[in-house]
């Protein structure tokens, strides 16, 4: 299982890649890990980065499929590395998402009318050209990488009593776990995820990852239909408390993130904000918690209320 | 005059109030000192605070002439301390504005056609209700307080070479020249101002401040009509290199803050970045530079390029 050397193997392995996004506390005791301005716009560089410098990348270069902040991701790290990235993205992906993969330099092919037709057409189209699979979650460089967000927190903030993290697939979840040293005494990890996308409550009340409906608001970035296997390992301990949030908590979490802090993000990356202001999750007095707001891929048009001031 | 001392005290006197705001590293050497996430959504709430804490406050509470960001900077230091703010404003200021100063509880009058008029209405009324005064840029305190930015970068980074810091009346820019410690082989200030809002510039030229015309994307922030007298004594020094930047400069460095780093700021915000991005300060080989991002009350409908992806 990954361990907190793999992380520390990952955070030298790509210090000179992503940014070490920084932490402000907007309250007493209450802090923000702004992953939001990571390179590409979410923490997802961590892992693609970790995963491509971890291998031995053939003249194929790299291959994944999404639509989303993964896509941007695989492409923005295959473009600073000098290396060919081709994304499998469904017909329904949003053509501004497919315009910002081009724009990084990713050859696009546009397949299936889901998800899992164009993550199947990748998987073909790997085994026959050798490319590097770059998984979204479920590859142990991948969790390892996107465990640096923890170990950076921990050592940035000296260390907090809690951390709120989104789960989607798991994978930063799972890896924020290892990296910030959860359990045995260590920090409490609470990992949220919105009522409409419950895959890691699903995986624990069967005992694995099992297929989930997924709909909502934060469905774009958060949407994976299962829980990854690797996560499943790490985040079904006891160092882990699984939390829903309804999307008008997620909502209400983005909007105030805008109007009340300035801070930019999608609803993924305010979902683990919304558990603590809506009290999902209740710290104790005194306890010092810290929410990672993982990504900004969105149009910020819609950051205000409707109707609100500027 | 203001000195480093003022500052320190500054520091402990608002540190309970104000955000001690992150820098982000987002590429080697290049800093950003991200006071865009700072309460009311400016660097003034500092100013705001340490003015306000250093007086005995009469009932009839403070007063301020502003349509801008200096007027909800003093209507959120007044709520939060449970006093009254009245806020003078011209007619002409934007409905958006005025109603944001509305929601943080502040009295407004809408009175004369330009800025100094309602200046002149504010000054009027302090004298008969003896309300505290908060001047945007030109009171001690408020330099000391805008000060407490320079003091907390410099212990943040462990030092850098060069601050960047924009200018429209000066009181940041001065601020930040004592709290930074510059001088005497210490850090180097660049002050940026608009080629269309001179003020520094146009002081230094003349020998002490002078009124200047005011135009451009920044004129709602940093369209001071002269220069302070306590800035003009603090950045007419050998430690302080003054720079001019475009409209056309400053709007591409918003648009690139956001499109490239995440970080929302207005036209104001972005000026001081400005001078780096477009070539106007061209640091050494080697040279640590951070450049304060100001302030992000703005439209975030219109931080992307239009018609560029999200």
């Amino acid at each position: 299982m990954t361990g907190i050397g793999d992380v520390r193997a990952a955070a030298a392995r790509i210090g000179g890649h992503v940014l070490r996004t920084p932490v402000v506390e907007v309250a007493p005791g209450v802090l923000f890990k702004l992953e939001c301005l990571q390179h590409s716009g979410s923490f997802k560089v961590r892992g693609a980065f970790n995963r491509i410098l971890s291998a031995e990348v053939p003249g194929s270069g790299v291959i994944a499929a999404s639509g989303g902040n993964h896509g941007l991701a695989v492409a923005y790290a295959a473009r600073a590395l000098g290396i060919r990235a081709e994304i499998f993205v469904p017909e329904v992906a949003s053509p501004v998402k497919v315009a910002g993969l081009r724009a990084l330099g990713a050859e696009i092919t546009q397949i299936g009318s889901i998800y899992s037709e164009a993550a199947e057409a990748a998987a073909k189209r790997a085994a026959e050209t050798g490319a590097l699979r770059v998984h979204a979650y479920d590859q142990a460089e991948v969790v390892a990488g996107q465990g640096t967000v923890g170990l950076e927190l921990m050592e940035q903030t000296g260390g907090v009593d809690t951390i709120l993290v989104a789960v989607g697939g798991g994978g930063l979840a799972a890896g924020v776990t290892i990296g910030a040293g959860a359990g045995a005494g260590g920090v409490r990890i609470v990992a949220v995820e919105p009522e409409r996308i419950p895959t890691l409550h699903a995986a624990l009340e069967a005992g694995r990852p099992v297929p989930v409906e997924v709909a909502g608001v934060a469905a774009d970035a958060l949407g994976a239909t299962r829980l990854g296997d690797l996560a499943f390992g790490i985040l079904s301990t006891a160092a882990v408390t699984s939390v829903l949030v309804g999307d008008e908590a997620i909502v209400e979490a983005r909007h105030t993130l805008w109007e009340r802090h300035r801070v930019a993000t999608e609803h993924a990356g305010a979902t683990a904000y919304a558990a603590l202001l809506a009290g999902a999750y209740v710290p104790a007095p005194g306890e010092r918690v810290a929410a990672v707001v993982c990504g900004s891929n969105t149009d910020p048009a819609t950051l205000p209320r409707q109707g609100s001031a500027a």
